[in-house]
């Protein structure tokens, strides 16, 4: 017996309606040994970005072989491609509407295969449900040893996803807030190697909306509880937290509208 | 080794106690190879019927053998039976209130088996968490092999559910909100089937609450975003949806008095 | 092929973030016949007791040799240490924060190993996340038969835990609520053995903020729909309840308070 495959799952579906269960039936129905890993089930209903994050962050934390299937899907039952892309370690599969841009563009190799052939679908496929009908069958014969290239078409016209850019102007280094954590934390799309690459050893104060931190520690310890603070976090991304606390409730801003506000780093003189 | 037995879960717990922990605890300890999937845990409290569609509507898409184990059990601790209902492809183990109905009722060869052997439950039966202590287990010796009619004696006498039925008064077909779903579609009890009899090839409107709808589209792709549209979703029943919003937000009424609200369906002249 | 092991995860991390699935990829790239079950991600973050609690009560109902890690854990980064717990039966990985005090409490002669030994670890450990770099790859490579004595150094000093303890005071025995759960029933730390020594075979009044409850029942059955009932719940504790309904909402507290409120059981003359 080989080791088991894994497949994981991303989807904005929830846990309560019947969709989730639905997907991992089909799977262990035709590839019976599957091990199936959630990630996330609630990504907000068609947050692409959202989703094309979690997927880039975990998939690296996975054995060689894994298959990540991702469900964000506002686009179906038009005519936006379903897709399979292979990286060197991984597959990826879901539709071809931006959600996997981030393994492509990191990825100078990947194959995109535009799965066109229905004898690897369900008998059945749904117009709205593509997940259950195209996605998990594809995963699951893929986990059983087809040589995806029988799977569809090789493309390489997938669609992009417009991803925020870093603006450097003077001595100061602008991006944004990326994704609010469940612990309240801000993380940015400033990675530790922008900030070594345009900050050097300088000290560095962070701004965003009404706060401004004065410089960034490496980890929360460093700093009283209650206390704002800056710290490269886990996945080597800038991030504003509060020791013991919610960063995001500090800002005078909507919950909804944290992703996207504009975060900058100066160079102190 | 046989291939490793899949026991789903879909309960009322909820995913903060420790209760579905618990039964976990109790599957793997009696047959370590079982293989659990969860389905949902977030059915609202004592919601019958809700799950009961659940696992409906999910079981058909689990390989032949499979176990269910449902535990939406507010009679707990009196009198109601324990069952086991067996049909052609699966088995399903809970309570006997109500919540296989649509299983047994559309499978007219189902065994029905009160479980009343209590070697196969844990040694200490509480009388609040029959999901741990006769359900759990008594799954668990089924997927090591135990022949269900050793556990206890057949009945013919399960509790009925009342489900709601489709209404025919001359052009119009009226049916019911079943379920509300993660994307705010309203899901109803009006399948493709019942379309194609009682309307045959014409034209349709749908109406609920102050909301019409001018016909049935095949996807959410035919229409423009925001646009509302009733379309056959992917249990091939009747939903109401908006195109990249929430229809669910379109009526005005309350969320918990979405489901059971009236849904008519009429001949267009 | 070994049975395969079993590893849980019970952690703050809620389940919209990456923070899970990056654990579990870890755990899977060492041990990839590890079978991970997820009691709970859904603890208050921060909320060391709580967790403890569920830890300690779903631990019991694994098999033999399973792994528990536990990420609640608001000191990462912190000269905190991290810790192995080895029990007769089971296994404990996770911060040293009085997290698995309970459970050394009650196994007198638990072996407890600071983790410090990074060839068990990721290669880069982070300061802000140690249930990914330090806990989930410590996990898989005992779960792979490493020698937990390798792993690190016994200490005798674990961080303790401020447990609420029961106070007699003539007829009337006080304890306190210790979580509300999904059902709205109040469980609190007094055990059916403490009433059983405190009250002996006599009756008994329950009391909570502005709620007095006559007796104590052994079900909900015995009770009228609606009714407000004390009983011993399926954890051997005594827990508030109403039958149908939702006990915490009688109480006219935030819920938030509810936690630690005083609960009296008073001998009935």
């Amino acid at each position: 017996m080989n080791k088991p495959c894994i497949i994981t799952l991303t989807t904005d579906f929830g846990l309560k309606d019947p969709y989730v269960g639905m997907m991992k039936g089909v799977i262990l129905s035709i590839s019976p040994e599957a091990r199936i890993i959630d990630i996330s089930h609630q990504v907000e209903a068609g947050t692409i970005s959202h989703a094309a994050g979690l997927i880039q962050e975990t998939c690296i934390f996975f054995p060689k072989g894994t298959i990540h299937i991702g469900v964000i899907d506002p686009g179906v039952g038009s005519d936006r491609r379903p897709i399979l892309v292979r990286t060197k370690d991984h597959f990826f599969i879901g539709p071809d509407n931006g959600l996997f841009w981030p393994i492509i563009k990191s990825n100078e190799h990947a194959d995109i295969i535009h799965l066109n052939k229905d004898e690897y679908f369900l008998p059945r496929v749904s117009l709205t449900f593509h997940g259950r009908d195209i996605f998990a069958p594809v995963a699951a014969h893929l986990s059983r040893g087809i040589n995806p290239l029988k799977m569809g078409t090789i493309i390489t016209d997938p669609v992009q996803l417009l991803l925020p850019v870093l603006q450097q102007h003077g001595d100061i280094l602008s991006g944004q807030i990326i994704r609010v954590d469940n612990f309240g934390n801000m993380i940015t799309n400033i990675r530790r190697k922008d900030l070594d690459k345009h900050m050097g050893a300088d000290q560095m104060a962070v701004k965003v909306g009404n706060l401004i931190i004065e410089n960034v520690h490496e980890t929360y310890a460093e700093t009283e509880e209650g206390e704002l603070l800056a710290l490269i976090g886990s996945s080597e991304c800038l991030e504003i937290a509060v020791n013991l606390g919610r960063a995001c409730d500090q800002l005078e801003v909507a919950p909804e509208e944290l992703v996207g506000m504009k975060v900058e780093v100066e160079k102190k003189k």
